[in-house]
């Protein structure tokens, strides 16, 4: 498994209720992939998403997004993760 | 205190012992400005990095990293954090 960080952009106004929707949709299909989505962090005004996963690759992390209603191009592998 | 993503780019190929010691000037001097970095993602192919932190304010996050000796523009106040 790998770690990776995507990058949504258009979320300008996005309430947290409405982020942990959309998160939840993700988290409701994200078994079918293999993939774990860890955290959520959402920038309201500049509506910048960024969302922390495990998974076996960058390709089922999008596809898990999309399917949710929520597409990325912009998914990292981040290989190297410190505190 | 507000929770900040930022973004860097241009960190291709850098090993973890280097973002290490690149993260390492910023705890260094963190204090200063009340800032405290808690977590950093790098993916040495696209070559961007993600830092996670604290603080009084974005500009108090740039200003650490650019005394770090690694500046960015791309800081985010991430006011909702899901898990």
């Amino acid at each position: 498994m790998a770690r990776f960080m995507d990058v949504h952009s258009g979320f300008v106004g996005v309430t947290e209720d409405q982020l942990r929707e959309a998160h939840e949709r993700d988290l409701a299909i994200q078994d079918t992939e293999g993939v774990s989505f860890e955290r959520a962090w959402l920038d309201p005004e500049s509506g910048k998403v960024f969302c922390l996963s495990t998974g076996p690759s960058k390709e089922s992390v999008m596809r898990i997004h999309e399917q949710a209603g929520h597409p990325t191009g912009e998914v990292y592998e981040v290989s190297v993760d410190i505190t």
